[in-house]
C-alpha cells in the first residue's frame, strides 16, 4: 500500500463505522476509561470484558467477578471499585478477570466493533502503542471518547501526541481537519500538559468529585509497554 | 444575570437543541455558505430563503425568484448561481429575494429554529456581529457548520475568533472544552490565516473543483456591518 491514512474523530456522535472496517481503532478516553485499562494490564490483569448495563454487571459480580463499575464518574455501591487507575492495583487485578462497566467507554467499544482492530490508547502506553502502529499496514483512527457525545480537549491532546508521533514517522498521510487540529493542540498543550489540562471541563468535573488524584497520573508518559486489545468482545492485555 | 455563558459546537451531528432555547445562535459555515450571504446582504439582497429540498427550489425557480443551489460545490443546471460569493454582486441580488439550497448550510438553519434567534457570522461581519453580540443580555452558541458532518478547521477557526472577542469582552464565561479549543487554533492561525487554512480538508476540496478563488475575500475581516438574522425561516438583512 501507499502510505496509510491517519484520521481522528472527536466524539461518539461523529463515528462513522463504515469508514473503518479496515483501520485499527485506538480508543482515548484519559481521565478515566483507557488510563485505568492500561493500568489494570500493567498491574497483571488476566482480562476486562466490557459491559454496558449495569444489571449485566450485578450478574457478574453475583457469579465472583471483581467488577469495575461507575456513573458520572461515582463508583456503585454494588461494585469492587470505580474508574481511577488507582483502583486497579496489582495486589487486587492480578491474574483477575474484570467486569467493566463505565458511562462512556464501553458504548464506544461496542461502537468501534467492526473495525480490523480496536486498541486502547493513553498517555501511559503511547510509547508502545505508536511504536507497534507503525509496524504495522494498516490505516489507523484515533477515537477520542468525548464527554457525553461533546468534543473534549485532554482526550483530543493525547490523539495529537499519537498523531504526531505517527506522522513524524513518515508512514501516513492525512487530510482530516481533526487530526490536524489535534497535533496543532498537542503542540500548545506539551510544553505544560498538566496546566493545559487545567482548563479541561472534565478536569473541573472530577475536581468537583475530588476524584482528579489520579490526574497527573494519567498524563504519565511510558507507564506501561501493555497495549489492550478487544477481542471477541472482550479487552485482553496485549495485541502481541 | 451573571455572565453569559458561552458554548461552541463543532458539527451539526454534535447540536443539542434542547440546550439551546434561550441562547443567541451563530451559524459559521465560511467556505462558503455563510460568507456568501453575508455578502449578498451587503449588496443588497432583500431575503434569502434557505430551502432543504431541490425540487422545492425548483418550484420557486420557475415562480421568478432568483436561486442559489449547488451541491458538493457544484452549481446545479436550473439554478441561477452557486454559493460563491462572488456570485453575489450588486448587480445581481439588489433589492432581489433569493431562494438558497446548499449542501451543508439549510439542514443547519432548520436545526437551529428552536432558539431564540439564529444569525449568521463569517469573518465578513465578525466586528458587528461581536459588537451586536456583546449588546445583548444572552448565552451565545457558535455553531460551525462542519462539512457532512465532520468538524472542520476554517469554521472552528472563525468561531475561535469570535470567541476570543466575546471573552476578552469579559461578559462571557464557558466551560466548553470546543470553546477553549477554537480560541487556541485561532491563536495559532491567526498570525498567517491564509496559510493555515491551506490545510484544511475543505480548501483542497475547493481547489480540486478550482472554486478557491473566494478564499482570500472569505477570510477577510470586517467587509460588512451586516448581521444576517433567521425570522419566520427567512433571512432577513440585519438584527436591527
Amino acid at each position: 500500500m501507499g502510505k496509510r491514512i491517519l484520521e481522528t474523530c472527536f466524539s461518539p456522535a461523529l463515528y462513522e463505522p463504515d469508514a473503518h472496517n479496515n483501520s485499527i481503532v485506538v480508543i482515548i478516553d484519559i481521565l478515566r476509561a483507557s488510563s485505568a485499562i492500561c493500568t489494570a494490564f500493567a498491574n497483571g490483569a488476566a482480562t476486562i470484558m466490557p459491559v454496558a448495563d449495569l444489571s449485566e454487571a450485578k450478574v457478574y459480580k453475583s457469579r465472583g467477578y471483581l467488577v469495575a463499575a461507575e456513573r458520572d464518574g461515582y463508583v456503585l455501591d454494588f461494585a469492587d471499585f470505580g474508574n481511577s487507575p488507582f483502583n486497579f492495583t496489582r495486589e487486587k487485578v492480578e491474574g483477575k478477570s474484570i467486569v467493566y462497566s463505565t458511562t462512556n467507554g464501553t458504548g464506544i467499544i461496542n461502537l468501534s466493533s467492526s473495525a480490523y482492530m480496536t486498541v486502547v490508547g493513553s498517555f501511559l502506553n503511547i510509547g508502545a502503542l505508536t511504536k507497534w502502529l507503525i509496524s504495522q499496514e494498516r490505516n489507523v483512527l484515533l477515537f477520542c471518547a468525548g464527554w457525553k457525545n461533546r468534543f473534549n480537549i485532554e482526550d483530543t491532546v493525547c490523539a495529537g501526541a499519537i498523531a504526531k508521533r505517527l506522522m513524524v514517522s513518515n508512514f501516513y498521510s492525512t487530510i482530516c481537519d481533526s487530526t490536524y487540529a489535534s497535533i496543532d493542540l498537542w503542540s500548545l498543550a506539551s510544553p505544560n500538559l498538566h496546566d493545559y489540562i487545567e482548563k479541561a471541563a472534565q478536569r473541573t468535573r472530577l475536581k468537583d468529585k475530588k476524584l482528579d488524584d489520579c490526574i497527573d497520573f494519567c498524563l504519565t508518559e511510558d507507564f506501561t509497554e501493555k497495549i489492550p486489545v478487544i477481542k471477541n468482545g472482550i479487552l485482553v492485555d496485549n495485541i502481541l
